[in-house]
């Protein structure tokens, strides 16, 4: 009767779309790149060889330990390209020995203990929907006696409900729809709508500073977070609710983003959302051969005009063309507006007036505004939404193709943006053009600022066979570079897990890695929580 | 022709209320609590007698260390009531060796080299405002070989504009009409006015998480901050420029609010907003004995509707009464939106409609608007913004009358208020009353969030001569342990420093100060920068 997650790729195994549909996927690459494609065959738990489990769980952790194969297959990786290509490769060399699910908090404080005792190294794992290597048991052999994998999927409760301050006391674990499941009957929403969503939890949404529905203001997670409860091997660090405080540096913001390896966000108080009645949204056209820099301007000044748009997401023209949004010539701006308390017209209004006085065009009749509840939401968007949440399923798709895939994400102020986009372009491109003989990537923003946007960028490209990895790697390199040498982030809200060590390394100050190494040798002083990630692990 | 800053109190040597001034608030105090009242003098440099220095600089950081009684008498203390009582006693025991002036980011460095070599205690000092003991050699004697005052006020010049994404890289020691001065001629403002703005700097805005002009969205300086520049005896803490990025626990964070306990910020990227040119202000009034509570109930409503108002500042009937906005029954809600980018009739009338539906009384014809640049503001707002500013002078003639006075804030969330502000109203009435017989509790919001407001009390006491500072002791603690105990934060925004140490230690996880503590070790580790801040002074 229960569904059951796949342990190689994205979702439920019987989610996304079916063989027929996947080759009628292959079938469109075939063509677009000029290439022959065929579908690599899906791996069967019983066809992986594990090496038995390096260790034990002492008896009073037995019954919430499993060593159970499709577990710590399904624990093994992440779900980034390269993690699906090992998967269709039947390589689960970095499997845990054991999973883990605590149904408590003592639990969690109790396998901490034994991790720290044994020197077992200890992954926190939410949805297992990272794509940058943050829960996989990466070149961890020889350092520590084991490996275990923290599954917080028991942590799946609304604790508590503060309708007058809009906020509720949450467990880590619960992933996106079952939160908000326990939302609906009080009115009340998170609104925080990765990708992820479906395979993602609250504490891995914090612990990785994921980005969501807001393209303004609310970008990431972090400003919804009232306070933590967090489980670290030295105890439990519980802050405080507050609106706001003046009282040192924030607490909070040491573990929003802390990637497992500080500690175990177990609960936290979150900032909720009345769920909208009112919404407004348009779509602006930008053509011809200074469209995109029209576009981008014009995004410009939405974000400094103070009018906080909850979309203002803007497709390069490929990018369009596949959302059906555009004709391949032109750039798309979507712009919307949503409020629980008001009507928007007059934000709208002002919004298109940006837009249309930078070069772009409005449809006739201005936007498209609604009101009442979320149920009302029309067929277009709901559509979209579904769109969305079922792309994950398509990167199993690419892989079982050889298609390599990326995505990578950044952000860079205003002033260095026209350098850097075409610098990034180039430098990918040839990468590109150079491993793969060619391939495409477009653009999009997901999310903006006052001070810059922060660019999405997607590349597809025809991959070799048995050299896909390699060929990634080469890429990703090439991207990873470009983008901390031209003054963006290694990563806007995908996190740094693993892969993107080498950039963040570059990016953070020295000073600033040593002063975390020194907070996290107090909370995690034998080192064993999710070795690896932001720091090296420590010496054996 | 210089002005002098005065070296015992508030301001400019010449600025404030002068002497007959002075007698007439004395008058009006004993007015209203029915003592008699008299002006202690003010004191005189010759007056005091300060120890000989116990260190001398070497020969490379002569020129820049001054051990002129004058500078020395000016450092020693920060501007609360406390400093102001101790200075008119003549008591300046914990008075710096030496006031350094650093030209550049070298000769911090350069001290913070020495001062680490010789166990020299560091404080850095940017504008010398702090309220909360931020600035003061406090229990370091017997621990140190003596403490340099290190003050950035060289460090005055903003040194690169990107109008394009609004920013502007500035240096830490800055005061704000300096800043402000530099920013105009680029169309650009910080918009960031404490009441301390005349004499405290961005460095130290930062530090401490300084609160500003923004009633909503922008409450603390925090948010706009884009990237720091900090020298630690370990070196240099650059951060990059980024408008958002999602790669480990925010650098940044770390500094902003570490009280120079982590570092010195010597510059920083700061995110700036156009002038505005578009204003709409009113003032509703909640009369009847639950004014309070639908006042209240309005601010709620109204900081959850998504409308970010720029000032959203109840003022209780005794506020409301000395600001003249009140009959002395009524509460007052002053609402106000600015905008450089378009008119704010929706965003008013709507703030309206929720404060009207609540129980209050707008005034005929609506809010006043405005538009044009800032020169066209109208005199009462530039009264209000120079009393505003003035007021702090005002604190000098309170301490010279004998009369106790102490403001201090807070913030919790909604479900908590009523039970919260009736908590610490019973328990800083009955400190008050058995302290000093009698006085005045009065509270204002100042900032307001959608999960609670930001409240700020102002005590007004009649003290005893000689014994104000055991008088205000009692009261404090008093007020400090209801706001701790009743689920508030020790300091929205007047920081830790070091009266609220005991708070700050009940309010934060211990094992978070044990991560600080890591952290500092490894930026700091002669423990020489400002100790007894946040963290403990380091045994000798």
């Amino acid at each position: 009767m229960t569904r059951k997650r796949k342990f190689w790729g994205w979702g439920w195994e019987d989610g996304g779309p079916n063989e027929e549909q996947a080759r009628g996927v292959a079938h469109t690459l075939a063509q677009r790149f000029g290439v022959a494609i065929d579908l690599a065959p899906v791996p069967r738990a019983d066809e992986i060889a594990l090496a038995a489990p390096r260790v034990a769980p002492p008896a009073a952790l037995a019954a919430i330990c499993s060593a159970d194969p499709h577990e710590r297959l399904g624990h093994t990786y992440g779900k980034g390209f390269r993690d699906i290509v090992r998967a269709l490769r039947r390589d689960f060399s970095p499997a845990p020995d054991l999973v883990a699910f605590p149904r408590d908090e003592a639990e969690v404080a109790a396998l901490l203990d034994w991790c720290a005792g044994a020197r077992i190294a200890c992954i926190p794992y939410g949805g297992g929907s990272s794509v940058v290597g943050g829960t996989e048991a990466r070149d961890l052999a020889g350092r520590y006696a084991g490996v275990v994998s923290l599954d917080l999927g028991r942590l799946d409760r609304v604790l508590e409900i503060d309708r007058t301050s809009r906020a509720a006391r949450i467990q880590g674990g619960v992933l996106g729809p079952a939160l908000e499941d326990q939302l609906r009957p009080h009115g009340l929403t998170l609104r925080h709508y990765p990708q992820s969503f479906e395979f993602s939890s609250l504490g891995g949404w914090i612990a990785t500073r994921s980005g969501g529905h807001y393209a303004t203001l609310y970008t990431h997670i972090d400003e919804f977070v009232e306070s933590l409860r967090v489980v670290t091997p030295s105890g439990v660090v519980a802050s405080r609710r507050l609106p706001g405080s003046g009282a040192g540096p924030a607490p909070d913001r040491l573990f929003i983003g802390s990637e497992g390896a500080l500690g175990v966000i177990t609960e936290a108080w979150m900032r909720l959302q009345d769920r909208p009645r009112f919404r407004a949204a348009t779509a602006v056209k930008f053509a011809g051969a200074r469209g995109f820099e029209s576009a981008v301007e014009a995004v410009r000044q939405i974000s400094q005009a103070g009018l906080h748009p909850s979309n203002c997401r803007l497709l390069d023209a490929i990018e369009a063309a596949n959302a059906g949004a555009g004709d391949g010539t032109e750039c798309v701006l979507l712009v919307a507006f949503e409020s629980a308390d008001h009507a928007l017209d007059a934000w709208m209004a002002r919004a298109i007036e940006i837009a249309v006085e930078a070069g772009g065009v409005a449809p006739e009749g201005g936007a498209k505004t609604q009101r009442g509840d979320e149920g009302a939401r029309d067929g277009a968007a709901g559509a979209w939404r579904n769109a969305f949440v079922n792309a994950p399923y398509l990167r199993d798709v690419l892989a079982r193709a050889g298609v390599v895939s990326e995505t990578f994400e950044t952000a860079v102020t205003w002033d260095r943006f026209a350098e850097f986009h075409a610098g990034v372009g180039a430098a990918v491109r040839d990468a590109v053009q150079r491993v793969c003989g060619g391939g495409t990537l477009s653009c999009r923003f997901t999310h903006v600022y006052a001070d810059g946007p922060a660019p999405y960028y997607t590349i597809l490209a025809p991959g070799k066979r048995g050299a896909e990895l390699e060929q990634w790697d080469e890429i990703k390199a090439a991207a990873s570079e470009a983008l901390v040498r031209l003054g963006g982030t290694i990563t806007h809200h995908h996190s740094v897990g693993r892969d993107h060590r080498p950039g963040y390394d570059r990016e953070t100050p020295a000073l600033f890695r040593a002063a975390l190494g020194g907070a996290k040798r107090a909370l995690d002083p034998a080192g064993v929580l999710n070795p690896g990630v932001l720091l090296d692990p420590q010496p054996a």
